[in-house]
């Protein structure tokens, strides 16, 4: 159906995203989009609204990690510039994010008039969207858009980055013409650097007494996770991921020894790595984040790193060699080893919980989560301390946890969750987010309700942009205080609680997991001077630095 | 002060901004621009705090249309992207706002890192920039740093548009260098052009018989209301104003007429500017919201149009004269008459408000707000359909109205509204904003409610995106239903009504002028077929031309 000849460039689009796996797209109406939501709402692909245009592609960004590819569809200017953040965001954190954006006629274009949402030359919005996403096609040729189409959704699945599409409106029903395929070459690796990468890793995995993987994000972004289990099992090998990578490998698995990011880990997974004799990094992306704030002592020279498209061994490279191939290929030939793993997982520390009348802590909060998470939980996290305490959150199956990590774009939690809630209906969202960042985008939960969701939101409330208090205090760091147990009031149907002792949250946590039938949110009552385990670990490890004088 | 040398490059920039006029910045705080908010909370100039960097963006707008300059501080990447769209409708509504974006130190870009907010290369942020303001520098080199800022500061005042001034983190500190100041070269009119443009223009008044004026937003943006006003007295010309103009003369001026927009007009500014043999366009920008969708009928060869930097009468431009140097010559050369106003200014209906159980409709609440409006207020208004109503909403003074008119982006009007407040905070702001719209941005009255102020919000409440189901209707353009009364639950202090009938709406409207101490929202309930009498009347006129084939 969909290469039959003389579909219209719109329909194309549609027919094309959906075989390509997107049931759904995102976005916000708006009329210079209107003819192709028209088209949109007839075929097999559901419309989900959301209340702003960021949201629209933080939920498609995060459909895309669950699903392999998103979209969105918004209208020129007011709408397709609402996104630009967001759509930096799923470029910086590698989400194949299809952006459909409606412009102005090509006729309207040329007689070049004053049409509102105009904001300068036609191009320049095509130019905005090439520094944030891999590659854009404006659709102003009927002849060869079908080609730009497949060309597009190709570029956006194969380098793991949104792609930019734009539709002027009186194209959406021009007919189209079918070309033949472009055969996109494949990533194809060199072959004797990986055979050479590969013999060279087994050669230093046999002389090393301490071995350990860290796996990253990219294992995630290429659907690499179960290469990975098939090696941490066949050799035994002991695995930490770092933050951006978390929940790659299921945190419950028993080769799984945390998260490691420099002093913020904890104290086993940090010891294990920094003791290891060989590091395996697999897709990890060595950025401030990952690092603890340049915290990780990680020896190059004791290191194998796979990234994209090359290996980097001590202070030697070899170029093109793909990650999977190398994965694969490693996989293959490592020895077995039947042993089991030496270290068993670390033991969920039996706490009682509640203690009546305790004031809540995020500590105290994220054990008492460990123990509610359930295998079909996915987890997603904004930016802030409760970014950070998820380090210690332990995720039960592959890819459950989603965050803006490395991008560390506030806002980003309700609305991805949203996206993924969308993407796997079968999965009960959790979302841990800051008062600071609920005020940017939480309001998108009266879309959650709308459709009948059911997530738990945690809100850390601690009056104010938290983690920046530890950086420079000011009065720039406390905002406006809302009831966010309230927001039933506005918009629902929504649960809210309120919890300031651990009693509190408790009896909000139970009630909320009973409820499947609307979205929960616990207002959680921090003191200001609270933090995660990791932010006291990465205050503890600077003060010594201090001390020590290093 | 500014001048003294030795300044660090922050601390000058914020002396150069408070002299121009900005005592107040907005923006969310964000680790790159931490120093720079930390010399802002010890200067004279006040940090306003917003929930969202867009917001901050709007609120800046609006303030510079007050004062004639407004600034916003925002982080690298998350928080300046997040302001693309609303940079950009500043700079196609000519609003001249300081866009100061904080960045990674330049010693650390050039270590190229993978820090955190980092979406590409670090000059990408700029390239977007470059395309959404009129001028934009990058602070990393101090010798030079003093004259980028005052040259920035000068492109905004003299184009009337947004700049972008980036400081890397390790450049606020820095110590700068005065350097002899640039004479800006003045934009000069060509004193043949202008002298001649004038003189046709005094001859055509002289043989006209039913002249007027219609004046356009760039009047307000060039601070020209009291010239237009001295040219309308002196004269005796009639006025009309398109509506991104709306409010640059007062709309109880005897001489003024209402708004033209095409078939949106009332019949009475209608009748008279079609039948006029001399129309003065003045600062007039011809888009399609100031055409009526394309419904104006405006004669060029009975037209003088002087636009920002021109002069053109009939077929022939009067090229390199500024509207200011035109409109001065002509008020000194024109003949006084002082017979008084031929025609009377409409007065306002005498309307028994309310009746009692009577649903109430958006003709009916803008005949009541006409009532209600007083010469303090300032009315803020979102787009959609409560802008079409705007249109017969007569405000008292000159510059009382803001909308994004032209660039039509949704969302504009709430926090607009609190930059408004804080520039004139002398005044009351109402705010007319469509339940989509408020969806977007309206928790920012969460900012209004924190810093006691108490801006009256009428939510125009037709269940989703109204002008929009005018062109095609869909289930896209249902949205979920927020009992937006109710949102003093959630954040406050803050008082709603719900009102569905004209006595509900009374008592709301009553009340909400008596509370002055806190925001007032009031959730209006419209039929879903409920429009403006200036949706009514394009339709009547788009139906009869269908009728006559015309």
């Amino acid at each position: 159906m969909s290469t039959a000849k003389f579909d219209t460039v719109g329909q194309y689009l549609l027919n094309r995203l959906y075989e390509a796996g997107v049931k759904h797209i995102f976005g916000v109406p708006g009329d210079y989009v209107l003819g192709f939501y028209d088209l949109l709402v007839n075929s097999p692909i559901q419309h989900i609204g959301t209340t702003r245009e960021d949201a629209a592609a933080f939920a498609a960004d995060a459909y895309a990690r669950c699903l392999g590819l998103g979209a969105m569809a918004v209208t020129y200017g007011v709408g397709a510039l609402n996104t630009v953040n967001a759509v930096a965001g799923a470029y910086a954190e590698s989400s194949p994010v299809i952006v459909i954006s409606g412009a102005p006629g090509i006729r309207e274009q040329r007689e070049d008039p004053l049409i509102h949402h105009r904001f300068g030359p036609f191009t320049f919005q095509r130019e905005i969207f090439e520094r944030i996403t891999c590659a854009t096609e404006v659709l102003n040729d009927p002849v060869i858009a079908f080609r730009q189409i497949d060309r597009a959704i190709a570029t956006a699945r194969r380098l793991c980055k949104p792609v930019y599409i734009e539709i002027p409106r009186d194209l959406v029903m021009a007919e189209g013409y079918p070309m033949p395929a472009e055969a996109l070459e494949p990533l194809a690796s060199d072959e004797t650097a990986l055979s050479e990468a590969v013999a060279e890793t087994l050669e230093l995995l046999a002389k090393s007494v301490s071995p350990m993987v860290v796996a990253g994000v990219e294992l995630h972004r290429r659907g690499l996770q179960g290469a990975l289990v098939n090696l941490v099992e066949r050799a035994q090998l002991p695995v930490v991921a770092t933050l951006s990578g978390k929940s790659v490998i299921a945190e419950r698995h028993p080769a799984y020894l945390g998260i490691y990011e420099g002093a913020m880990s904890s104290e086993n997974a940090r010891y294990m790595v920094e003791q290891s004799d060989l590091l395996l990094m697999l897709g990890v992306t060595l950025n401030d984040i990952d690092t603890g704030i340049y915290t990780a002592k990680l020896d190059p020279h004791h290191m194998v790193r796979a990234a994209q498209n090359e290996v980097v061994i001590s202070s030697h490279r070899y170029p093109r060699v793909a990650l999977a191939d190398f994965l694969t290929a490693l996989v293959g030939q490592i020895k077995t080893r039947g042993e089991g793993f030496s270290s068993p997982p670390p033991a969920l520390e039996a706490s009682a919980f509640p203690e009546p009348k305790r004031p809540i802590t995020t500590a105290r909060m994220i054990e008492r989560l460990n123990q509610a998470l359930s295998p079909d939980m996915i987890v997603v996290c904004d930016v802030g301390d409760c970014l950070f305490a998820a380090i210690d959150l332990q995720v039960h199956e592959q890819s459950e946890f989603l965050a803006s990590c490395y991008y560390a774009t506030m806002g980003f939690s309700v609305p991805a969750a949203l996206g993924a809630q969308i993407a796997r209906p079968d999965h009960r969202l959790l979302v841990l987010v800051g008062d600071g960042a609920f005020q940017m985008t939480g309001t998108e939960l009266s879309t959650h309700a709308h459709l009948g969701l059911n997530p738990i939101v945690v809100v850390f409330n601690n009056s104010g942009y938290g983690t920046e208090r530890g950086i420079l205090e000011g009065p720039f760091n406390d905002i406006s205080s809302w009831r966010f147990d309230r927001l039933g009031e506005v918009f629902g149907p929504l649960k809210g609680y309120d919890a300031a002792t651990e009693e509190d949250f408790e009896a909000a946590l139970t009630n909320s997991l009973n409820n499947l039938t609307m979205p929960s949110i616990i207002n959680v009552h921090l003191s200001a001077d609270d933090a995660s385990s990791a932010m006291k670990r990465l205050a503890e490890h600077l003060k010594s630095r201090v001390k020590g004088g290093s």
